[in-house]
């Protein structure tokens, strides 16, 4: 089912626990020593003799880094213990992973170790037609309110709306993705077993069951300013664009811009009245970093879809190859209906696949372009409807 | 006092009422004849034989423009009742006069024929250092509060504030700038005898006497939609830049927008809430023509100051030399207080010059920089104010 071996798995889990994201020392060692070596080399208190010396750090960097891991080795599960997350719905994917997504890569040494998810959707198929929505969490009526408009348009649209899962701009996000029945990724910078806002508690299960939440924490880490801002660099990774909604100028979504802007993918913001604190930081990120002014998700689909693609006027489609799905998902895919709609249990039942499956592959299928959710259950996707009125209108 | 011949303003004058501004016939056969010797053409139904035909026209094109202009001949005011004109406050400049703004040169063959002026200010002092801003007649509260707002802070730094006169965006920006002391000039579609809208009669006099009217248009016409749209370019031609404050999609403010960009003189537009189809025009400025974004007098000076000059945190000054004003203008420059202030009726006095040149001199003293109006009269101009603050409180 993956290429990833087990020892590599496990100890990919136990860097998470370990060390922070984004780790100067661990980033680099990572790119030239085996994962399985390394933390056995942390648990003796001594790295393999082969670990080459990180350029221009101290020669003692990697031993002080070592000793910083090392008091945290009490934490690492076992691998019962990991087995018991995957009771909870909890799993975790690894670079090689077939739901890896590959567009982390561009993060280089400060790519994640691994990835802690929750939820019945893909992550990688979700992503690769996602744009990340971010913002303020005491965004305004106004900021909320488009927040939630141009997310509810993308996921009309086949598109996943990323975002950060706080109060404000990122709630209206997903909220908005949820009522179009669209996928949304959450990004958190804690645990995935107890996110943070916990107000947030329902939309969070929202989410999972439409979708995934995604977390470079294991399970019980709390979240800390210095996480959510580490945090914001997967938010702009996995995204194929990022749009400011509303931000403050210290707000921490225009850090998250900045990951954008370094990454070189399409940084966006929304206008608003210049009157308004909140909009301060998106006038501030067109002025100075060049951000493309976006009043709609017309707007949106001009930066980050190719020609072709939702959006500009063209039958949206699956964003991979029927042939690359496995088996199981294929047999899903042909179990469900053109027209109308059914349930994850008639769909299961007609596939000859067990419901918890079912859900999964669903999930899979809906951020793959394949099938989407209808007020009847779930069905084939429908064309994508052509753009109608004004670009200013959407 | 000019270097303009009588022959050539009176013909000037006449050309003003026989043709509408930017004829495609009349503008280039300015630029190879002589006004006089064309209006005398007129007038003997035949042009002279030294007339160069016109590329890409058709041979009759100069003929028919003739019969078409001759059907205004009886409009033409003789030379007395001009002088009429000058009793009621109204003159003419043209090409060659001292009050010419010479940046309307870059309009080439659409270039005024001449301008017809009402008010204390001089309208090339004005507008050197000047921005335009222009929008909606039917702005929003808070598109006129924007427009109010930037207009009275260009107007304490010194800066001339252009606009068309009309409601909404056009107003404000002049009573912004009115009520902070400030010169502020209405580029009119109709004769400056009863300027439009009838509604703004009282701006437009708070106009005449702090700043100036001009209009293309000679006393009598009354405004088109066509003439609205040819106006526009004066005003983007005139200003160093151009900001749209609030627009809708098919405003005329696009109009003198596309004029600003295609003069390549900067051009700037107020973000708003994208909600607002008021802001759309804005938007698409930004997107399509590039359109810097302005969220205050700050940014406006950015785009259209040059270092060195007000709102850069560098003392104001004049924008020209001292040894170029004229003697009597020097003679009120320097009956001028330092501090507190006095009256024109004082001024004249002690400037040994009669109160109506006072007057007029006061009006270009202060457009060029030298003086400034408090609320206990005339004084010299003051230290600009250090920028402060955060440039978004702006």
């Amino acid at each position: 089912m993956t290429a990833v071996p087990d020892d590599q798995r496990l100890a990919r889990a136990a860097l998470t626990y370990l060390a922070e994201p984004g780790d100067r020392v661990l980033g680099p060692l990572l790119g030239s020593c085996d994962p399985a070596a390394l933390v056995a080399g942390i648990r003796a208190g001594h790295l393999p003799e082969q670990v080459p010396a990180l350029p221009g750090r101290r020669p003692d960097a990697i031993s002080q880094a070592v000793r910083h891991w090392r008091a945290r080795l009490a934490e690492v599960p076992d691998e019962s213990d990991l087995a018991g997350f995957g009771r909870d719905g909890i799993r975790l994917i690894c670079p090689g992973d077939a739901e890896w997504p590959s567009q982390l890569d561009v993060l280089g040494d400060t790519a994640p170790y691994a990835l802690w998810l929750r939820g019945s959707a893909d992550l990688r198929y979700s992503c690769l037609r996602s744009v990340s929505l971010v913002g303020a969490r005491a965004a305004t009526a106004y900021g909320s309110h488009i927040s939630a408009e141009i997310a509810a348009a993308l996921a009309e649209r086949g598109w996943t709306v990323l975002s950060g899962g706080a109060y404000g701009v990122d709630g209206a996000a997903h909220r908005g993705a949820l009522a179009a029945d669209g996928a949304t990724v959450s990004v958190l910078a804690c645990g995935i077993d107890d996110p943070y806002p916990r107000g947030h508690h329902d939309l969070f299960d929202a989410i999972a069951a439409q979708g995934v939440l995604a977390s470079e924490w294991p399970p019980g880490r709390t979240p800390t300013r210095l996480r959510f801002l580490i945090r914001n660099r997967v938010i702009a990774a996995l995204a194929r664009g990022t749009v400011v909604v509303e931000a403050a100028m210290r707000s921490g979504a225009l850090n998250t811009a900045r990951y954008a802007r370094d990454l070189c993918r399409p940084l966006m913001a929304v206008p608003g009245p210049v009157t308004s604190e909140m909009s301060a930081g998106c006038h501030w990120v067109m002025r100075e970093w060049g951000a493309v002014v976006v009043t709609g998700v017309r707007d949106v689909l001009d930066e980050v879809a190719a020609v072709g693609e939702d959006g500009h006027g063209m039958a949206g489609g699956p964003v991979v190859p029927r042939s690359e799905l496995d088996p199981v998902t294929l047999r899903v895919l042909e179990a469900i209906p053109a027209r109308g709609g059914a349930g994850p249990a008639t769909i299961a039942v007609a596939a000859g696949v067990d419901v918890d499956a079912t859900v999964g592959c669903l999930g899979s299928l809906a951020a793959g372009g394949f099938v989407q959710r209808g007020p009847r259950g779930w069905k084939l996707a429908s064309q994508v409807p052509p753009a109608a009125g004004l670009r200013m209108l959407d």
